[in-house]
This record gives structure tokens, C-alpha cells and sequence, in this order.
């Protein structure tokens, strides 16, 4: 059994003390060290393998190390092969952990507060109690309700707005195109959580921002295509949108002139809102294997006519 | 029964319209329209009132409004008359909002990341996970129990430091002087909600600070008395507090040449992490007037041999 990694190369040796732990009989190796291709039945990659059918023919899953399969182009996959997303609960844990701080920073005016402590100025505002606070978040899968759950003790007014209906606890899911109107008119705290398909790209572009409550703030920890940049910048400067918590951004790191950089309501993180984290990613990679052995379907795969 | 308003004049109308809602037998009156003043029972005050007894010689209770009553002078007030604290769940939710920001903020290193987007750097750090960050809160009464609450669903190691023993869900209490220091010393993130006494003043002092683990995060929203400010400038300085997110300060606003406001490991906000909420305060009050008609001691009132 041979598990090939041809992921982040300053990760390998986690994931490869992770398998010794859980798994010592499986095969690690880390690219480019292959041995014979023929071997391979997994790997575990980031970005997509040019000629995988080829060089892989034996391969049986295609674990990707992220939340998200975007970057991979489905339809080169043949059909006995399984795209499997490394989503699990500690990456879940830990971007509901981010999303939580973006809210409370939009929540509680603290752009407004950084721009008056730079000015010297001490000027308090009326705190808005959460329960007059609306948040809607974009795409209730696993990531999106791991966040709801962790917002909702706080008493937040939560939506969800998704593909298909959700029992979203505490909080009413509008769902697909006909409901996004309605279910942005009501977002005081918008949080993305997309998967990025043909159908999400650029979905938060003028039209759509423009439907946003006035000063309402934004949370984009999804991927940054799903926005228009020079669209939430205008919104930006116009008040439309009142601060701006982004993880993810249309080419990443952005480019040194890029006037996020230097805009006082854009907080920038480095693609850090969550990652795979090794050790729950591995225990689903051995709960699969095991499910394969069995002939039970696989956990986490990519239904390939939705793209997540 | 006559009620007298000496807090926030901009806040009046708000507490009149209240009581005129719950309570339009009562007589509220703001200051300094107060009628003949042996008729006044009650007064709700942010400051001290000096000469309180000559000029209210009927009064029963003394209300403050905010959390702590460190700004008036228990001992001039006889035993007969009560000294009420109007702290209440709603004010409590609303601190526990500031303190999980705060804490998210110092756990997933927003000031190094605001520091290199000022930079235009681009540079991940590894994620901590929640439950290798311990936490500690300084003062288990009502407000430090509702934002440990509040922290317990991240997965924290939770701990809190208080004069007497406290049942703290999810964690350790610490208890006294003599447990001070081994508290200290396993807060990565030290949160301090302690009532000023005159033995909490400057205790976040060089010598308290210095037993924090290298690098350790503070949020202070209980006073800016507790911090010696020159000595947390010191440690921020030196890298031994890595972040402080402050709510509170010695003067408040900070002159303009403090040092703080443009500290890049300081956030500072002007004494909103929580304030009296109106309605909360107003039922609070009618409660302990019903009481006082049964004989039943008060809610809230003021142990004036720890001064809280």
C-alpha cells in the first residue's frame, strides 16, 4: 500500500510521522521519490498533476490537501478514481475560530476603532446587542454549519444561504439563486463559505454587493475568485461595505500594489482562516481505506456534477 | 417613590423611557432636576456624590452604573443605605463578546499579521490549535464566569484566577495570592476582569508580567488601575507580551502622546468592551424594589469588606 505525497514539501514529515503512528505497514513517500508509479494507489496533492492517468495508472483516490477541489479539473479524472476533500472537525474547529473573530471585529466596530486610535481619538459608539445583528453565511456544507454552531451562542440573528435546503439550527436557510436577493438584503455580517464552482465565481460582485444592508461587513474565507476585487474595493469606498475580513484573495500573496494592502477597513490574513490538519486528515484517510477494504462507500468525496 | 439619574446625560432619556415602560408609578428625575431631595430613595450614579447623606438624608440604595464600584467611597456610606452593582446578562453576553475577540485576536496572531500587511508581507504562520492555547481569566465573579462560558466551546485549556475558590466549568481556578504565580505562568492568553481593591491595583505590574509564558497575549476590560502601564510597555517592548488588547487605561482617553496608540501590539478601544445595559438595569432595579417591600436582602449589593 503506497501512499504518495506531493503536497506542501514543508508539511511532509508531519504527515509522514502521522502514518507511522496510525498506520506503520502503509508506504509514505514524498515526491519526487516515487518509486515504481505503478505503485501508487493515493495521493495526496494541493495542486493538480499534469498526465495523472499516466503516470498513476493504478491510482484509486486523489486526496486533495485542502478544503476545497477547485484547482483540480474534474473531468480528467476517470470515474473509478475518487476525489476525496481532507474536510474534517479540527479544520472545521478552526475556521469557525476564524470566522467567529471576523464577526465580533465587524460586530464591534473595531475597523472603526483602529482608524481612531491612529488618529489619537478616543470616541466610543453605542454597542449594537448581537441579537439586533444579522449574519448570513454563504454556503452551509460542513465549514459553513461548524461556523453557525460556534456564532450562535452569542444570541447572533444567523441565515445560511445554500445550493439546496439546510436545517440550519437557530437560523432560517434561504436557498439557491431565487432567494440571494432576499438573503443579502438581510446581512448586517455576510461570511463566504462557498466551494468555488462556474456557478460561485465572482459571485460577490456589484450587483450582489449592492444588496447588502448599508455598512454591512464582510468575511471572505472561501476562495478569493469568489469575489470581484475592484468591485468590493468601490463598495469599500463608498461605505457599501464597512470592513473587509479576507483570507483569501483573486492571486495570492496580492501584488505589493495591491490597494488592499493599505486600506484602512481590509484586514489581510495569509490564507490562514484554516488548514488540513494532519492528524484528523490522516484518520480519515485510514477510516477510507478501511471502508474501501469493505466495499462501503467513501467518506468526503466530491460529487463531480455539483464540483465540491 | 423617586428615583434620581446622576449618570451619562446622553443615556437619560433611554432609562426614562424605560422605567415608563416597566414602572410609570415610579418618579424618575435626571439631575440636577431633583426636586425636594428627602423625597429621593434611589439613585443610579457613575460618580461619587459628595456630601450624599446631607443632601439625600432618605436614601436606601445607591445604584452604579457600570460593573465596578471602585469609583465611590464605601465608607461613607452607612450600613443602612446599599450599594448596588448593576451588573446584569446582558452586560456579561456583552463582555464575553469583547473577551472572545479579544482572545481570538492575540490566538491567531492578528497583530503580527496586521503588522506585515502594513509590511505588504505576505507570511503564514502555523496554526496553534485551541486546546494547546491556555487561557486564563483573572476574577471568576459574574463577568469572568460569562466569558469563560463563552471560550469553553473552542476548546481552550481553560483556567481562572480569584480570590475564593469558584467552580470554573471546563478548567482549573486558582485561588489567592499564593496560587498568583503558577496561574501566571501557564496564561498564554491572560484575561483580567478583576474588581479594583486596593489589592488589585497595579497588579499587572514587571514582576507579575514577567511570569507569563514568553510571548503571552492580555486583554484588560476590568480597569486601567490594575495595569502598571509603563511596566506592560516594557514587556511589549521586550516581546514578553507578543499583544495587548486594551479597553481600559490609567487616564481615560489616553493623553496624546501615550505611547499606546501607536503601538503595533496594542489595540486600543475607548471602554466599550461592555457598559449597563438600560433594560437589563431597570429590571434589576425592580427586582430589588420588590424585595425590599418583602424583607428580602438585595440583589447585587456591594460586600463592602472586599470592596466588589
Amino acid at each position: 500500500m503506497r501512499i504518495l505525497y506531493m503536497a506542501e514539501p514543508s508539511s511532509a514529515s508531519e504527515w509522514r510521522e502521522e502514518f507511522s503512528k496510525q498506520a506503520p505497514d502503509i508506504e509514505f513517500r514524498e515526491w519526487p521519490d516515487i518509486g515504481d508509479p505503478s505503485e501508487v494507489r493515493y495521493i495526496i496533492a494541493w495542486e493538480p498533476i499534469p498526465d495523472l492517468m499516466q503516470r498513476f495508472p493504478n491510482l484509486k483516490a486523489l486526496y486533495s490537501a485542502g478544503a476545497g477541489v477547485d484547482q483540480f479539473d474534474l473531468s480528467q479524472l476517470p470515474s473509478h478514481v475518487s476525489m476525496v476533500r481532507l474536510i474534517e472537525t479540527s479544520m472545521a474547529d478552526i475556521m469557525a475560530e476564524y470566522v467567529v473573530f471576523g464577526v465580533l471585529t465587524l460586530h464591534r466596530d473595531i475597523f472603526d476603532y483602529q482608524i481612531r486610535q491612529r488618529e489619537r481619538c478616543w470616541m466610543p459608539f453605542p454597542v449594537i446587542p448581537a441579537c439586533e445583528r444579522r449574519v448570513g453565511v454563504m454556503g452551509a456544507g460542513r465549514l459553513g454549519l461548524a461556523a453557525l454552531e460556534r456564532l450562535r451562542p452569542f444570541g447572533f440573528q444567523l441565515s445560511a444561504w445554500n445550493r439546496s435546503p439546510k436545517d440550519v439550527p437557530g437560523g432560517r436557510c434561504y436557498v439557491g439563486g431565487q432567494q440571494l436577493h432576499e438573503f443579502l438584503g438581510q446581512c448586517d455580517v455576510l461570511v463566504n463559505l462557498l466551494p468555488l464552482t462556474p456557478e460561485t465565481q465572482g459571485i460577490l460582485n456589484a450587483a450582489n454587493l449592492s444588496l447588502l444592508p448599508h455598512g454591512a461587513g464582510l468575511v471572505n474565507v472561501a476562495r478569493g475568485a469568489h469575489v470581484v476585487e475592484e468591485d468590493l474595493l468601490r463598495s469599500l469606498n463608498s461605505g457599501r461595505i464597512g470592513g473587509a475580513v479576507l483570507d483569501v484573495f483573486n492571486q495570492e500573496p496580492p501584488s505589493p500594489d495591491h490597494p488592499f494592502w493599505s486600506h484602512p477597513r481590509v484586514l489581510i490574513t495569509p490564507h490562514i482562516a484554516s488548514n488540513v490538519q494532519v492528524k484528523g486528515a490522516v484518520d480519515l484517510i485510514m477510516r477510507n481505506l478501511y471502508r474501501e477494504r469493505r466495499g462501503l462507500p467513501l467518506l468526503n468525496v466530491v460529487d463531480r456534477s455539483k464540483g465540491y
